[in-house]
């Protein structure tokens, strides 16, 4: 693959309206929609999001960084479990009529102003109020 | 805003690489990389699920729907309670070495396969073993 | 069984400490408080907790209250997730060196107060600020 | 009060049937059983759940297992969440007709046949498949 070709392939592939749009895309092929209200989405979200906490259970902060580094099959599950997170995120954008680039840009702003580098460098106490 | 300039953001902002660096850099001007540990990133991807879940407390999936359509300080919420649980999944990917569009892209292949459309068509029992 | 002694059975069954005293007795006898630290009996909870709310996915409110009335197998489930939740609180409150019951009725007292009968009678507005 | 009325007395507040009463009793002057559905209350259990995760977040285990022995402030609110988490656990099984206490007590006899003190005493490998 020629350089340019990659790079349009990777902006594709990392876009989030292509990933809705293939999503939406799946969803819509099993006639999905029916089920999918918003209520269940978030709820569903949250469950996804306690099966990546569960691969963290019993396990020190620091087992759990060097796992992430060095075995490949823990590395694979936490991509697994990340993955169902994000497409429950973007159902859940798109049922709301969300735009997740444009309220996660809007965040970092809000929380650039909220926590200036000056007071906030290092400053675990500042942090733990973020 | 021409059209090609207004596209060429859109593109910026939607990246998911474009928004890991800016977020990267807002943690990184604050020195708070220190306090991040993959186990306290994921917790903390929870709590604000939790958060976001919060929202739909007490209120019938109905009423949620109609909300989100028609409540512009919820929506407003549910934006910020999205943003939230998205910037700390790119904190986790980051920390983990992820890229979160590959292992997104992965799943919904992998989905593809597990539920063919001509089964899986409109059938509540299948989806539910999603 | 006579009467006197199966309501003696039934108060040393539903007795937290007694409770408690079996789950220690259980978890020493295998020498496992060495893993059980706070943080992680605490994210055990929220784990269990999640396994519980599992259980309502997809389903309608009015589904749940239907199927934990007339389905065995939905009633059961309900249990063994009710039991994993009750059985991690029980051992974070050992851990952390609280009476579950005092710290409980002392909930419930200020919620009397916070709630004033004549004030939050039918009023899902105070409601939903519980 | 004398030795055997304290003793009562104890044994009064720490009896589940005891406190499902009050809780139960609490509802109903308010007239709340109608917002009450099996699934907001167990969602609201996970919610609650989550608030008591959040006393951990940015803290070690060491440094959440020194908080709640020296820092009274943190063990108050340990205690606060706890009670919140018990509260609706007892509203979930009151509304489901579970016994808690005997399902409870189910689950360690089950657990005491699935974990073999001989081949499970400081196993932490059985452990994580607790």
């Amino acid at each position: 693959m020629r350089e340019k070709d990659r790079r349009d392939e990777m902006q594709r592939t990392s876009h989030l309206e292509d990933l809705t749009a293939r999503l939406i895309a799946f969803r819509d092929a099993r006639d999905w929609r029916q089920f999918h209200s918003l209520k269940d989405l978030i709820l569903s979200l949250n469950l996804e999001a306690s099966e990546l906490l569960e691969l963290t259970q019993w396990k020190s902060a620091a087992v759990v960084e060097e796992a992430a580094r060095q075995d490949t099959d823990f590395k694979a599950r936490l991509g697994e479990e990340c993955a169902d997170v994000f497409l429950y995120l973007l159902l859940v954008a798109e049922r709301a009529g969300l735009d997740l680039a444009e309220v996660a840009g809007a965040k970092i702003t809000a929380n650039e102003i909220k926590y200036p580098v000056e007071k906030a460098r290092g400053n675990a106490r500042k942090y733990t109020e973020l």
